[in-house]
């Protein structure tokens, strides 16, 4: 995740949109093709210096002003009226911010579906493996740890499901020109729109979004939802391997040591899991408030206020997923302990023990539809 | 708003949700029929002591618990047992918590649309009313009022979008029993379960949401992305109210009065728009971070996280929605203000215009779509 | 708390702050005896429709103006002038809310407090009461319960020290006028800031902070700190009340029952605690976020954005520490239990065991300070 | 900034740490000196490793464990029994952020400092400069700049007084051991943990804090208020730049163009003031809600979500103050262009001018205060 976002990643992601409205525009017939292809040849992340870049950009308030004059420079004198022709800062850093966002998807997604697949080993596996339901933190009547991880499956099929749905139909392409108006571009503002789109593999919007965030106010959300998902396993996990409780561990040899302690083994994926999904309810928060504040026809403020969470939002849910893969898919269980702590008042429950037979239904609910997620229309990145 | 989410919204909506259970029990052959009549006859708010059943949800740790009790006092001994039947507090709780929902989601969308009826009108109606356009609180080039109440209506457009789309598709009926296993409904949890769908016109959920919270999170998420759409036009009027701008304002005679300056006339809903969305971003952070919290098979803690902040949602949302329907409503454009405010530096961009064709475009797409989703599949609460 | 923060609280503090302006007024010579005598003759509550002014607030923006309004017809003409003299809307209600802070804060530290005595009693009751420490929720080494609550104890001294100390030190009057000029005061703006703070009991200070709220900000960010506070020992109360656990127990009969499950005893206090405290965060992150919008010489929706989430704070921190306190003074400690949980591997610290002889320093450290900081200068409400 | 919370600053940090440990061992009469020379001279962070550590980390759980690990190899066999003797990693980490934060806050006080002498200068400079104080963004009555400027450095003041303070009062060092009992250290645990503040030049805390985030949670609160303080300005500046209004605008030339709109000149430092200070009301929140989880005597996942948020706090408010400070000093005032925006509704005010008088006051406290303040008793960084 961290390579997805990473600035030289941002820059290739800007270099792509600017390369794609060259190409778009000669389709359009508004820019002869050596010139999109010159400006194609020169947008390649590796020709620039990033720190430069970087510079330039706190002076100009975005680092598409500096990015765009050596792009020009790059190209030379005749391709050069062709480079961004049309397009506004925000429409490129908007742009790569959604191409940004379908990799990581792709691979929130992916780590997501990973835990998953554990989860619905562990629901199958477990199907019969009775242990205590708790509620409150009480133990309350018997369940089976089958139900428990079909419980954990059903929360992350949702995630990845509101993922994939996102990254399938809200990510779109941002054209408008300085003002949003599509002005400069007139009359082939919308043809050249929908070509970008098809360039890239995004949605058009015939309206431009400048200052409508919904797209980013929905990424956000949705990677608060599957951060929820993330962690309800991993708090389970902490639980359930306490000492005192003992019915799983993890099962990484080597890992999880104390600097005091030799004796120690301490779930250390699900903790880190559990510190990574506490990073983003503020940071949701943060990308929602940003919306409020872009003023007029592009923000003083609001606008700018996105990248960084945004960008932190894809690590923080990006590091719990990989991290909750690790956790599940060695987690060892421990059926024995799981009967031995049922405590007394529970035991009434446990003969006949009809839960045994309905948290099945459970599991293969929960198991068949992952396993539909998971062979469904194929939802691979397009680009 | 405050009706739909007050006190005695909650209580009779999960009255609503305890008689559903005692017909779909019925119809699947569990409970006589006059033991359901009774049940149902029994479950009416006005019947019940709100004050007192406060009072022992505080030592019982939620409303259920003193409220079922109340309810078998109510239907006689005969009926009693098929109270709350197969059922555990969350059960109660969460779906009479998809019920207000369903409600709440109704009228916000409702007002939103209002909203989105006025900014559909200002946009068709100043398609050719130019103005400055501004980026980062400058002024960039030239654009219509048509377009920038275009871009409030797509906003607006999204926001009851997802709205409605969660309404119609997200919420669901909660049965799971003690533990979440729906064993002592064995072997007819799964049935009843689709019947109380059917009974109170939700969706079912074969395996409980006990603990997982996308449902929750999804609708949280969704109310803050349409904080945001509704800020978006309210900061735009407070700014275009500007003495030094005043190219709008409220229209509402009496309104906006201070206690000090009788010369004043301050827009007064689109601060209160402001005043309630700002409230948005940290209960959508407060619901989300609960969803981390829900132990086990039922929280100690996060679940009773929850109810406070989803209810202050829908009081903000619904208010600002509100509160940026009269705004817009009544909103007075000054069109010769809006063309002598257009600087010097702007005025190459007037003659030829492009911009105003192109801006037309885009006022004709935004206004499309809002009466397609207008006129489209009835939305309406299917209760 | 409810009525420390309820309608008629804010309204009779309102009134307060009004008829000390005119009383600071004629202290000053500004305004004849007989006339202040009137208005305050006029402040009472009682006297006005709270309804009403809750449908002209909403009209005019906030309640200072029709409470103004109200308030000259009610003390006849003579007098009218001089009601709310030199003072904006902001003034009145900034004050009123520092009145409303002040009880509140009286409050909250006063149950912090009886939870910190409980705290204290517990510390040096369970000085030598062994328990396994852990960390990370593994056993690691072995502790005293007498250690944690000492620890407790010490969040708990942190928080209210900390609210005391604002309390008594940041809470002023506001008082500014329209433009936050003092103009309509002069020459005697300052004279009568220091006498309406001496009325009130309030700190004076002569530049007004009508756009300055480091005064709201540090409020809410000291209630974060206590309700973190708050929150750590209910977490740890739930945690040692686990079954599989079962080092504590709340000790108030018949309560934490469960609607399904009769053997249950549930940590509903501390669960209360957790629910009330996990409301916290966000709403101080909406309090702080307020703060930068308060444009020029007042708000356009910034300050209105404060009021509610400020009044949600007192009430989410106040119930969370009579929760608390409910919570640990009732505590029922298992010593016995305590003992038998240590795991083998934490055998081996037991015998010598110098960390009966190191925590009984620290309990002694702790409790010190809390009895130290009960007796010391009084903290009590001064007006 | 970004020097200051790098990651080999926060190696250097717990580097210092160690090596002070040792060095409080010997004068406490527990380590020879010559093993605890060996060990200061080990703790260089360009002796380590800082990728490697990262890897080990990350398996480990946190930093320490490898450090530690590799300060023995480094250090020989003799030495190696006295590194981290009586320490666990918390101690480690949580002091070492309170050396990172000493140097964080001393830089922050510095550039709000900074930005201060402008406010001052501002104040002082234009306090006779007329123009129309605005509420809800509406002209309400005649101000001057100067008191606008004092209103700015009153909030830049109240920040730094409170960073400085916390500064100075706040960080301690944390020394309990495996679960905070100071049991291997026992009985001379409080004399190192007093000599062991000494060596830091922090205070010391006889309780040890590892689950009380007090001081954590306070610091996160003062850097929201900071950044509320710093927030204000930079909008203020944005509104007063506008094309329509016109009375500053950011003095850096060459600044601030467009990459489309070669007219435009944006207000760069205080939209990047703006982009800044956003971020920090979500992170606060983060690290409040991170207090009501740390678990028993060391949390699983609530100590180890604050790491990330704090840093990012210091770079987000570290930021903020040295734009906000480019912001004003070069800050071009218009003072014809603010007497011509004066509208005829306050004409009636301006003779004669009270204001002016009452102004010059309230200019003149602020700026005393500030003066006070800067020449006050040293805050400079006690290490």
């Amino acid at each position: 995740m961290a390579a997805i976002v990473a600035d030289t990643a941002y820059l290739q992601a800007m270099l792509d949109t600017e390369a794609a409205l060259a190409r778009a525009q000669t389709r359009a017939g508004l820019v002869p093709a050596d010139h999109a292809d010159a400006i194609v040849r020169a947008c390649r992340a590796s020709r620039f210096d990033i720190d430069e870049l970087g510079r330039k950009a706190a002076a100009a308030g975005n680092p598409v002003v500096p990015l765009v004059e050596q792009l020009r420079e790059a190209v030379g004198d005749a391709a050069a009226e062709h480079v961004h022709a049309g397009a506004t800062s925000q429409d490129i850093l908007d742009t790569a911010t959604m191409l940004i966002a379908r990799q990581a998807l792709t691979a929130i997604v992916g780590d997501i579906d990973t835990a998953g697949d554990a989860a619905a080993r562990l629901a199958s596996g477990h199907r019969r493996t009775v242990m205590a339901g708790r509620t409150l933190l009480q133990q309350a009547l018997p369940t089976t740890f089958g139900a428990k991880a079909a419980g954990w499956l059903s929360g992350l099929d949702d995630a990845a499901e509101l993922l994939g749905s996102l990254r399938d139909r809200r990510l779109a392409v941002q054209l408008g020109g300085g003002a949003g108006t599509l002005a400069s571009l007139h009359p082939h503002g919308p043809k050249v729109v929908a070509l970008l789109a098809e360039e890239l593999g995004l949605a058009a919007s015939t309206v431009p979004w400048h200052t409508n965030r919904s797209r980013i106010g929905e990424l956000a959300g949705a990677l608060g939802v599957a951060a929820g998902a993330l962690a309800k396993p991993a708090r389970d996990v902490t639980l359930l391997a306490q000492a005192e409780v003992g019915e799983v561990r993890e099962g990484v040899a080597g890992r999880g040591g104390s600097s005091a302690m030799p004796h120690k083994r301490n779930p250390v994926a699900a903790i880190a899991t559990l510190a990574n999904t506490a990073q983003v309810p503020g940071l949701v928060a943060t990308v929602l408030a940003a919306a409020a504040g872009h003023e007029h026809e592009r923000a003083a403020g609001g606008w700018h206020a996105e990248w960084h969470p945004l960008r932190e939002l894809f690590v923080s849910v990006g590091s719990a997923a990989a991290w909750l893969g690790d956790c599940l898919v060695h987690l060892e269980v421990d059926p024995t302990r799981m009967r031995a702590n049922i405590g007394a008042d529970l035991e009434q429950y446990l003969e006949p023990a009809p839960f045994l037979a309905s948290t099945g239904d459970i599991v293969t609910a929960a198991v068949r539809r992952h396993a539909a997620r998971r062979e469904g229309p194929s939802r691979e990145d397009p680009a």
